[in-house]
């Protein structure tokens, strides 16, 4: 155990001379862990470091993201960076940022905010368990601060209902949150009760005690049936006096570096050898059957969550790396479709958004590509996961249903109504809401292939089919369904049908109004947008959502970007609606076909009152 | 027991009729907590339909909110809305929307996004021991799908921390979601476990057995020191052959209404006497001291942050309503100066930033006005929170801290830049971003008069005050605090001090910048931005945030509102940042003083080619 011991004394060492190096970052929650990452490194992780492709790894997840000089520290110690690179930490450019992220090769996920590196280690772990089917294990280092984050206990629900035996978590137990001491303290064994309520086996421990350690790790490795929890009492600060089980003395340099590491025993220059796995395929062999897309005829009322739910089954016969999971609301969604034709690759995440996120975020580390459907209402409950998904640079595709007033007699707290502003604003988000049922199956499969997060809007209600099963669509495209030069018409999903109706309504007037399909929000198609505005009086954009950060200011956006100025008239929800017909919805919100017909009509007469 | 045998019958007769005059609606999850109801508002419940806004009154909470059916029956049996008006369940104009919001006077907050009821229901307890210091008693009815919802551990852990014996969970386990069984079925052990685990007293009943429900709801009455959960075991459907216990009935009317009422012995028009609390003093006498707000010198470094929480502490002094609430970074966001001036008004939430927004709404039904803070990237946690909020007509403050590239070092998991596109996107929300002190201090105090959700971001940096300290600001204003008429540039937090200095290289090359500080980002001072565009060859904007939704897009929305066509450049963070120095990642997101310059040039160059 010695080596284990001064393997851990220079974690530390070296924890606290990235944060002296970079004058800020997390040294004491760091050296709180150091003896448990240790003997993590030293006989029990199994990584290959130098092939961090291999499908046999490990994975190892700092879900305490803010340990981040930990990480770092034990991939020097594992000869994965060396320590000029260790002295970057949180520097302009470096890889080794304030808090993880995928930037480094053995990185999965980026962590940071705390309560998520459990639930996606959660989504690892199933994926190793149902999809890869390889024996690889999913190590999850905690913090105790974070237990309070419900999205732990998602976590902690779904890991013992899935009986994931391959995933172990750490729970660091120093005491110490940022502000003082957390909820529960040093009391390990209410976190022990907790985790046994929910069915994990759970092992508590002296953190500092390299034969419990030991023990405990294995004891995780040898355990079968279901998760480990590993709750490991430390000290925050462990090992230097000045820092050691005090309160302000988080996410800080250590007041004295060169005192610290004198204590510490000074600097080492240890090698770990971490094992490796056994040697495996680098590339999944996809099953992949041939599978035509629906195809629905011209008039049929369909509602584009119906379509999403027969397409995805149809692209899950197409592409074997296509998986898709809900949050219990699969006869809404029509995921239903995905589950009934692919069993294998579907995942019931129950009613726990958060962890259905980070499930897809996991799963697509590994290569898979999932789709993940909810209402869209409550995909703004995992805000959050769908935020960091994207440092995570991760690839999966979204899907909302029940969008806006149009829903009708539910109410408020079921129609989404901001989530085109709050996907929108996500990172190299690509974000889309077809109007019908074709359009809806074209766009589908392109999203599997697309980077970053994706996200499909669709509508609860059945609506005609307007565009042929053979018309294509691109993302970033639109279509001109009715051609016109008096004034533009720009719609999509729901609103698409009420510009085609406004169109009818002002051509009895004799107003031409030219009517964009605007399913493609981000990326938006400029160009035709900036024709309209060149070749009519104005647009008028209407849409089923707040006024803010939608459709409407989308196509300001556009159109400032390529320097076209032009009256633009935003029709948007503008007040709190309760319950009632989708129709009376629509009128009260004044989105409707009489609305925009109205909206056209004072822009062709006053272009410049708009 | 009869009178309450034939009340539940009732309760389930008039959910039954209510669903299917509406034609949709959730019956059968009504009918399985229909005795438990029947026997709470007959001798447990105590609540004056008739002075709902009696201090003293209970509070029920229906967390899962589709039961509406069954609340709304209630209210019927106790004579607070009619036979006729039960029949406008979900109809256009009802205040019975399809799942429960404050448009009726007995409903406190709204529900239907599951997994909130409870934790609001926390907040209440927490207002009615700390804050009212009354002995009312919070009820709130779950539903056993939404108990893997993270938010609901969230409670669990909050709740028996802060030893709330006046708050009662009934958990209707009836065994199916929407769309087959739970995680956990009927295994009523299984939460009665991570009851226990949690510190919560936890009786296990059958939910339909009159006896038990009594005993166990006198026993939540009596027992002390910590919150209650009845964990009831129930039929979905329950006593209707055609659906009790059965899948596929979720979510509709049922089949054969007239059946189903005959089999429930028909209709009935019982009236249940609900006991009415004491009366109690109908406004709360708010302690209020004298206190000046803070001032700062001009030229004095001082982070917007810091501005935060020393006048919020004034606020408290000057208001006895005001209280508030950190997830526990107070010494971030500087909530701590709250804490050490007005203990018996904070509260620590620890990182459960869910449950802390949800204490937030309950603690403003009871007339407090919270003030809830963290960092703004973790406010993003609890969005959906914030989106119910709104419709639960909530009025309520919040503080995001540390936003965007300008925090630097921490990197992008702590980088708010999607918050200004979420919170504008909340209906009827106010959304500030002050630049220096002297204006946070003046923009507090009115947020706490603001109907509705009123977001304060703030900056980690400290910048130099450039408002004297008597310089008045309103919210929906702007200040121009450079004039010219060459350009206008458009900044606000940190980006208006890069403006400033943007406005300084400009005027070396004989360019002539208005500045705009656009504190107000939600409502916006059109009128200024109007001037702007008709007076100078352009507009400038530059946000610390993503391109979408944010500081430039309101300007684009608001001169389109206008009628005002001009050009608008905007600068905003255009790709994944990482770790730096704050002037390295602004620089590198191109939203720094010399970037701001160069985008000004080219719009004085070629105003229609910007």
């Amino acid at each position: 155990m010695t080596f284990r011991h001064e393997l851990a004394q220079q974690l530390r060492v070296d924890s606290v001379r990235a944060g002296d190096a970079a004058g800020s970052g997390h040294p004491t929650s760091s050296m709180s862990a150091a003896d448990l990452l240790a003997a993590m490194l030293d006989g029990h992780l199994r990584l290959d470091f130098e092939r961090p492709d291999n499908p046999r790894n490990d994975h190892l997840i700092f879900s305490k993201g803010h340990a981040s000089p930990l990480l770092y520290s034990c991939f020097k110690a594992a000869g994965a960076i060396d320590d000029a690179e260790l002295l970057t930490f949180r520097k302009f450019g470096s890889r080794l940022e304030g808090h993880p992220t995928p930037a480094l090769p053995w990185v999965d996920v980026a962590t940071g905010s705390l309560g998520q590196g459990l639930p996606i280690g959660v989504g690892l772990a199933l994926t190793g368990k149902q999809l890869d089917q390889l024996p690889y294990r999913v190590w999850v280092v905690c913090g105790d601060s974070e237990m309070a984050e419900g999205s732990i206990w998602e976590a902690f629900e779904h890991a013992a209902h899935a009986n994931l035996d391959n995933l172990v978590a750490i729970v660091d137990v120093n005491r110490l949150g940022q502000t003082g001491e957390t909820m529960h303290g040093w009391d390990v064994q209410s976190y022990v009760d907790r985790a046994r309520a929910t069915g994990w086996h759970a092992i508590d421990i002296d953190g500092h005690d390299p034969e419990q350690v030991e023990a405990a790790l294995s004891e995780a490795e040898s355990h079968s049936g279901g998760p480990t929890v590993i709750v490991a009492r430390t000290k925050k600060g462990k090992g230097v006096t000045a820092v050691e089980d005090l309160t302000g003395k988080h996410g800080k340099p250590l007041p004295d570096a060169a005192e610290a590491i004198e204590e510490l025993g000074g600097a080492r220059d240890l090698r770990v050898t971490v094992s490796k796995p056994d040697s495996g395929e680098l590339t999944q062999a996809f099953r992949v059957e041939g599978a035509d897309l629906p195809r629905y005829e011209v008039g049929e009322e369909v509602a584009t969550r119906k379509a999403y739910g027969q397409t995805l089954r149809a692209v899950g016969s197409r592409r074997g790396d296509v998986v898709a999971m809900d949050g219990e609301v699969s006869n809404s969604t029509h995921s239903e479709q995905f589950r009934e034709g692919h069993p294998e690759r579907y995942f019931e995440m129950y009613i726990a958004e958060q962890q259905m996120i980070a499930a897809a975020v996991g799963m697509q580390v590994r290569g898979w590509r999932p789709f993940a459907s909810t209402f869209a209402a409550f995909l703004t409950r995992a805000y959050d996961f769908i935020r960091m998904a994207a440092v995570s640079r991760a690839d999966l595709c979204l899907m909302g249903s029940h969008a806006g007033v149009a829903i009708g007699e539910d109410g408020p707290s079921q129609m989404a109504l901001e989530d085109l502003a709050a996907l929108r604003a996500v990172h190299g988000s690509t974000v889309l809401y077809p109007c019908d049922a074709n359009q809806t199956a074209k766009l589908l499969e392109p999203m599997a292939d697309r980077p970053g997060i994706s996200y499909l809007r669709t509508s609860r209600g059945g609506h005609p089919v307007i565009y042929g099963p053979d018309e294509e669509f691109e993302i970033g495209g639109s279509k001109v369904v009715r051609d016109g030069n008096d004034v533009t018409l720009v719609g999509a999903g729901v609103t698409l049908h009420e510009a085609v109706r406004a169109a009818d309504l002002l051509a009895e007037e004799g107003i031409r109004a030219r009517v964009i399909d605007l399913y493609s929000i981000k990326p938006v198609d400029t160009a035709t947008l900036r024709a309209a505005a060149e070749q009519t009086s104005g647009l008028v954009t209407a849409e089923d959502h707040w006024p803010e950060g939608g459709l409407g200011d989308t196509v300001l956006a556009a159109l400032a970007e390529s320097g076209t100025m032009a009256p633009v008239h935003k029709l948007a929800v503008p007040a709190m609606p309760g319950s009632g017909k989708p129709a009376e919805l629509l009128r009260q919100a004044a989105i409707d076909a009489e609305a925009i017909a109205e909206a056209a009509r004072r822009l062709v007469r006053q272009p410049s009152m708009a």
